[in-house]
């Protein structure tokens, strides 16, 4: 079987090179574009050094004259707004089929997209055809779907454990659904920010919260919560930065409903993911460990009582199962092919 | 005024090291003796390589008469029970004055102590009258006491900012109050414990929980707050670790009481801490960082709300404002030196 | 083609842990025994928790009856002596073949050995048969081996670019060669040594080096650079200690002879390593990167000359190429498989 | 007796916060002026949080109007050409005595500085009156000087050991000297600089090399060396990053005369540096630990021998020795206070 070719649409960022990781191993794929603005021109080889002698290939422009002419049937978006919303519209006019890593297509509403990114959407009648690509969650749907917004980390890690608990009705409404995270730096990016401040002086030995309460993916959890619920739920998220490269752990309380114990949470968890490779429910929240997901497409949560107070640990790889690795299991869903190919892959 | 002997029980863990270095270079106090049941006999500066060229002081060995020897009228104890309790009452009949950074005196009760610490306390009578030493909330009974028992190091970045609001009224008493620490490796102490997986490997790159719900400091906040508050009030805790050495970040989050905001908890923070050099009140939650707070014993936090949900950062260094800092606060207020003597010192 | 079974001895420590991971996901071969002295009886995927759900083994005993039972037909031995020469000559009468990735096979004398690793060697007639498993150096002996001995990591950074320079004559010979090495953590092994004191606290932040000019890896790295040169010759190496998990970095310097320049060394190079995937020269020593190799089995070197100093840089992940990964890669050339096969893995 | 006022330019920078810092618990100095270009206006405790409530000071503009203004009789430069250049002229004439923290005033030659620096000194009639300004080795002088050129923080690891044997004839001059030196990130500065690519993301779990055989601070070395040996000396320097935030590891070897043994090099160390408090002479090579040195004024360093290879270690504050303590180490000398005083602080 011929393989479907796929383009990456910025390939030098730290989502497009994850992008890049994976595909240059999946059997089901072949990369037949990688492009970077301010690369172009430049061997994939060269500009990421530790992929070199992997692939011929030489960076191209993100344009879609040239993506058209790669041969692409699948894009992956691994960019910003608008460099994504100004593309997005002709590829899907060639039949392509899309996954947007960034933020443009998880939330459902123009109004939502305004209110959590400060700015008005670029293609807002796009938004309510796109899928929230939570792979585990919403298979049948982004197996259909044209675009796909792939979810964010942090927002991966909160909906995979709260989602069947919301769904089967065992929170208590009206008390703080609360998520604690601290990410590595790989989640600022590769380039200097000063917002984020990544630099290693900055970073190593330090520890600290940024956007308490007012993190844009508090809109998509929302959203997928009160879906999943059938009602209004919110949860209050406060980020934070930790000193490695890759991974995040969230901690998430909530108030559980009267006469409701621990063994519904399992019990939840586990009819919600029976034969799911990826999501790993571990004995106790403390062997909830990033540097058992780091480099893998895994989520791995567990969780704890302390009175009706549920605590849940909840660990990923940002890059994996928070961005890259998402993307590419939902290609996989959306193109027929075994949900975990190509992701099985971990470090040596 | 010639300066006051002290001694310092267990010398050479982290936290008698903490209280090492502070007296070498206090102007009120004077190291007579510094104890090691391992390297009794050792000088100081071979034990200690930084401090090489500092003291001429050889480790002694921690028995009643040695310390009796020494001179010393104040006591710091950095051990652990019973190495603790066994030598307590001796050192009280010759009138020595002490301060336990270890945990047996933070509890009131021998049931408190036997719920959280699992075992029998060595010396209940003296629980009653040992003075849990959070230096600014209770500067009055720490000067008169005999014990002083030094908090915890999550529990001081807990306590500092909930006990004015806890005293205020200004929590929601029926809601959960969640507290969420990550601390640097030094809290796991110097030697290696298979309990806390101290090695590198296992810390480096990596982020995980333990004791959800069920950690021993838990037991302090409750006692404390409930004093504060005139009421029972329980902190879920959920600590932590981070791969840094030195420092704790706290995430807390409650509800606030009807129509309470933020205003009236900055108001709370302020009138309680008005003058006091070591607590830092910041503008933002973002800017409670730890390096801002690493190698000082000041502890910086601040608020912001999302709804009802009150969102509070914290941050100290586990080893001086969490350990030996807070301890030497406590002598100082015990022996009528200013309270901040020897303590602003900083690396340079 | 039947997959070739394996036995992996001494399986959960680092080394023996990297061949697992290797052998797992190889085409080539099948995972039939992984031993531990102290988790026999345990699920692999619960002694490795990030292998969870990859296999369905339970570890077993390392005793020759076992091995046997399994019916491997290689074996790769990750443990030290006497543990590995207590079952290699039982072993070797079955028929199997071996890889030691300790150090018991790398010198061709006894009393060799016996200078650099201070005991007496436990099967000496076996050192002269076994062969020194640099893969890219001595491809045709390795795969006629029954015995091989793995490299150090350290002496792997080190022969790589060294020994093609020794047979070409282009070094002087009277002047030092020195090689200055730094390690991350994981060289110094998952158990807690004093000697090493790979505890977080004593690591993070700092770096040192230990065994100045009298490291063991000094005697197989003189032994092969001397028989390379036809002459003796003599590396002064210092390792160090640097806080990372993975990777070493080695800067070797040494006086080129009369006349050489940069250009006849990178001859050298190229024709000793035309082909060879593992082996990549980068254009200059600063792209010489531990990031660029961690998790693979490449090496990286690069070199620039002041005066006729010639320096070179050199780095490799000290659990890939430094240990398993050269491991599997001459168990691939001591059966006819692909160099290559099984190592082309990297993180995703 | 009154404090000496004293100014620092660039005081956000690296190594202007760390004299500030240093200033600030200085007994005999008072710090009148702390400037910045960027951040004029701003209070100090705002622009370095981890300062707040320590000084009053509002941070200046650093021109020669505000420097006088602020009474400063002495000025230590944090900046680099030609922002120093500029300045340096007129507070001279104005009686004011500098030290410079960066490079402007270490070589004594124009054609020396243009070599290293690749352009051309803006006050080149000053080279010959300035000073090189390591401490330990040139007190007199330095007590005399105008203007005093603060050595590298490279530098000073290297010629603090080298610079006895050199005087002493301990070093075999036509065989390679070579110093590798692994430094922490501050190195790198606050800001974003593409050539060091100090991310966190680039830095962390990595080592590598820059500048091999080319770094700067070989052209002081260079000509400290060979003053004191009375001939040419050359050193071969290859400088590494270490993901740490402070300190430098430097390993040097080189050929010891015919004759010459560990005991001539220790005898050299002991007759140059008795009574100097900053520099300790360890037991062996190991025992330099970048972690014994890190927040003080300290250099440590040690020796052994692979039989005629001479192997230094030594371990230096980049950010106090290596630059700020240094600096006031030299103002201390200048006008005649004791040479430690303000420098025994270290952390708590």
């Amino acid at each position: 079987m011929p393989r479907i070719p796929v383009a990456v649409l910025g390939a030098t960022g730290y989502a497009g090179e994850g992008a890049v990781r994976i595909l240059l191993g999946h059997p089901g794929f072949q990369l037949v574009h990688a492009g970077s603005d301010r690369l172009a021109g430049t061997p994939l080889g060269e500009a990421v050094p530790a992929l070199a002698g992997e692939s011929d290939l030489v960076l191209g422009e993100d344009t879609p004259a040239a993506i058209v002419k790669s041969g692409a049937k699948a894009v992956v978006l691994a960019k910003k707004s608008p460099e994504v919303t100004k593309v997005v519209p002709e590829l899907l006019k060639k039949g392509m089929r899309l996954v947007d890593i960034g933020a443009e297509f998880r939330l459902r509403t123009p109004e939502g997209y305004a209110k959590w990114y400060k700015e008005e959407h670029a293609c807002p009648d796009l938004l309510a055809k796109a899928v929230y690509g939570l792979s585990e969650w919403r298979p049948v749907e982004i197996a259909a779907a044209k675009v796909v917004g792939n979810p964010g980390c942090y927002a991966t890690s909160m909906l995979l454990p709260l989602l069947p608990l919301a769904k089967a009705g065992l929170i208590y409404r009206t008390a703080a659904i609360v998520a604690i995270g601290y990410s590595g730096l790989s989640g600022a990016g590769k380039k200097f920010a000063e917002s984020n401040n990544n630099l290693f002086y900055a970073v190593n030995e330090n520890l600290h919260s940024y956007k308490a309460g007012s993190h844009q993916h508090t809109g998509e959890v929302d959203q997928e919560l009160s879906l999943a619920a059938g009602n209004p739920l919110h949860c209050t998220f406060v980020p934070h930065l930790a000193p490695i490269t890759r991974g995040i752990h969230t901690t998430i309380t909530l108030t559980l409903g009267a006469g409701i114990g621990l063994e519904q949470v399992l019990d939840a968890w586990r009819s919600a993911y029976a034969g799911k490779r990826f999501v790993r429910v571990r004995a106790t929240p403390k062997e909830v460990e990033v540097a058992n997901v780091a480099g893998t497409n895994c989520i791995d949560f567990s969780a704890a009582v302390d009175g009706r107070t549920l605590i849940i640990t909840s660990a990923l790889d940002n890059l994996v199962k928070g961005a890259s690795g998402q993307a590419i299991q939902n290609l996989n869903l959306m193109f027929g092919l075994p949900e975990e190919q190509g992701l099985l892959a971990r470090g040596m």
